[in-house]
């Protein structure tokens, strides 16, 4: 069976106009007038579906195709046939009809308006919805967007390991990985659980950022990003955070953080380009059915630069903002960290555009951040974007040995640890800066789907780990 | 600073020729001729190393430069000047050079020929060395490679879950995920470990495929494929098994075991030219240091077709080869799972090619391939490689409801795991196929290194989870 995809008809119909062609794909309504009959198609390689006509003079098993459900699956030959005059700009006249599978009675996406909680409980089948199929086919436009800009600009794709021995930034909780008998672990003499005798003769967790490690790949390539899942085992239970999601962490040499901005918004504007670009018709439904500001507001954060203030400065405005009597939960003050209502505040009501906040204090980010000369503030950047908050985190690192030792002593962590990544200071240093992209967050503000669980094939949160 | 990478002065040497530019890289060798010295650069951007020339009156630190250990940070400002009488095609006459960062006297990657045994214990370095700059830039290119060769075809890229609930296919030991406390681990009344407290509800593990979860979205998109870390928990200390690897997972609906073999054929061949044209400095390098023949039998598996032929073809030819003499240490005879002895002789010895075994017998298979009409054999296909052994394994899936609810019966596994991958035969169910392939595998094949610890960034084998 050699078949046509519905997406090469729909390429340049005029190509096929009045050609025999075979294809395959899910009905999506099956309507029977009696002597003729309506099937509708889709067979995923594009939004939109084929209109199958067959009429019980040609097509043999007419009756048995008309009393397919939603959901079947057919086997369809016939000839394209333009119709200027109609909706669709062509349909395939069938000339015989096979049924490959039919879908039974009890199919939970028939044609109604399912709500997204009941989807969720159909992992399995949901993307075979209209909302679904755009929001997977957008991720993976968005993925490979992403690799191809990486690697037009010469950067080398470095795989870090999921599981590790470290913990990376204490950024966050844990899980831990581990083939010890959990019902009856072994011992030390003490008494303490042995993870000496564990797989990997130590304890290991699942890797919570991969950036670490793409320092090392840094100082040898200059340019190179990671893009694979990342953990975090928080207990909480919001519309923004999984316990398992995929991250994007360029890590640039002879970079500082102004060059860092420049590739986060390049990319940015680059994986928006893309997506609305090859994704029209996904990107129409989301503007109509999800989102309505959607296509307006992404066109224009492709074309406008993004506003840079750094964290004193928005204190300020914030400050400001307080004082002429709008009201935070959570008030402000130098020192604190940004909240969401603060960093929403800022980029949707203030600059009207994504915004990155530079110079954060030292106390509240991480240890490898570089410190900056006024001894208070890192070199530390938040990309947020309208309706999400934070999208993107970075920094430039801090490259020089003597403070980064220091620091790594005074936050009482063991330099031990640390030793392979205090070597890179030891050994030809440079200013070096890279910045990590929850690449969910980012399929969140192509789609305007505000859920991070209907991003995600199949999302992992607390108490979630089905299909 | 505006720096240019040696990699675009490479390019196009003539539109450089005596222009200034300013380069950043690392020493990797600095030879002081008293008056005048050289110093070789890279910058990572390509394999090729730049060849900067300093005399005393022209850069005034050249003490300070000539000083410099391999391994140190530069910054170059000069000019291009072409060399056509020289080995390389053109040096930088420096008139600045800024020392970024020295290298410690202790630098371990001096320049001699370290084993990379030695080199396993420096993974944070090892990339500075020629031998592994050139593995993971044709790791980086091969796995962008795949992408391409995917999303050209209108594949759409899944992203199937680490963190699972399901144990796949009891494809090999699986890592367990958890946050219980396994020192003192929450208890039922009957006493036994209480997983319904762990973070998701129930026990966890780390992946070992994702083809279930790939066929839920075969079934609306057509083609998909994963491409994400995977897992095995196997106490095995070989040179081509790794806890946690890579792999590639195309599904397509609407293919067969003929469609299957096409697709793994052509992404073979297009991964193959893609790194053989982009990376001729690497491929070199590899076919001289490595592996002799390799650019050889790169260039004639992308140009000749693979070997096809069924199980019980290469049970005979295994067979007259024992019988005229060939020593296995497996006897051979119908049934037996093929050995990497007998693979090996099947595509190094026999066919000298790649080579798809097809059709194995169904008691060495998984349980959801498609029963073949003989009764004793499943429409499964293994493509082997010279040097390698099995470096893809595939099958079309069992489509048919009723035979794959027999056949999990049969096993003894429980129908209620499989509820959602029976779901996909209930609802418009049709013939599908699909493949794996282990990234790392496919890396070995392409550069010669016949350690999997060596295409690893940083590798994780039992006792290691170092860096």
């Amino acid at each position: 069976m050699k078949r046509t995809t519905i997406a090469r008809i729909y390429a340049d119909p005029q190509a096929f106009a009045d050609h025999d062609v075979t294809v395959a794909g899910w009905t999506r309504s099956v309507r029977d007038m009696k002597n003729f009959g309506f099937v509708t198609l889709n067979d995923g390689s594009c939004f939109k579906d084929l209109q199958v006509v067959m009429n019980v003079g040609e097509v043999g098993n007419y009756a048995e195709v008309a009393a397919c459900g939603t959901g079947s699956a057919l086997l369809v030959s016939g000839v394209v046939a333009l119709t200027p005059d109609r909706p669709q700009p062509f349909e395939l006249k069938a000339t015989s009809i096979t049924v490959l599978g039919e879908s039974a009675p009890d199919y939970p996406m028939q044609k109604k308006r399912a709500t997204r909680e009941f989807l969720r409980t159909h992992q399995h089948l949901r993307s075979r919805t209209n909302l679904f199929r755009a929001v997977f086919r957008v991720r993976s436009v968005a993925a490979f967007a992403i690799h191809r800009f990486f690697q037009e600009r010469g950067f080398v794709y470095v795989t870090t390991p999921i599981i590790t021995a470290s913990d990376a930034e204490g950024a966050g909780e844990m899980f831990r990985v581990t083939t010890l008998d959990v019902d009856n672990p072994p011992r030390t003499e003490s008494g303490e659980v042995d993870w000496s005798q564990d797989f990997f003769g130590k304890a290991t967790n699942l890797t919570v950022s991969g950036q670490l490690q793409a320092e090392n790949f840094a100082m040898s390539f200059g340019d190179v990003y990671t893009f694979g899942p990342t953990f975090r085992a928080e207990n909480s239970n919001t519309r923004r955070h999984a316990a398992e999601f995929w991250m994007i962490e360029p890590e640039m040499a002879f970079c500082d953080l102004e060059g860092d901005m420049e590739v986060a918004e390049a990319m940015l504007k680059y994986v928006i380009r893309e997506v609305v670009d090859s994704c029209p018709d996904e990107m129409e439904m989301f503007n109509k059915f999800v989102d309505k500001g959607l296509r307006e507001r992404l066109e224009h954060v492709a074309s406008s630069d993004f506003a840079r203030v750094t964290y004193t400065e928005a204190v300020s405005i914030l400050e400001e903002a307080q004082a002429a009597g709008h009201a935070f939960e959570y008030p402000v003050s130098w020192g604190i960290d940004l909240q969401t209502e603060h960093e929403r505040y800022l980029t949707e009501e203030h600059f009207r555009r994504p915004t990155f906040v530079t110079d954060y204090p030292r106390e509240i980010k991480a240890f490898y951040m570089r410190a900056n000369d006024d001894g208070r503030t890192v070199a530390a950047v938040d990309c947020l974007v309208p309706g999400i908050g934070e999208i993107i985190g970075g920094s430039q690192r801090e490259e020089r040995l003597e403070l980064l030792q220091a620091r790594i002593e005074e936050l009482g962590m063991d330099p031990e640890q640390y030793r392979y990544y205090l070597d890179l200071r030891r050994y030809g240093t440079c200013e070096h800066a890279g910045f990590g992209l929850g690449f969910e967050r980012l399929v969140m503000y192509l789609t305007g789907i505000d859920n991070i669980r209907d991003v995600l094939p199949h999302p992992r949160t607390v108490g979630n780990a089905d299909f």
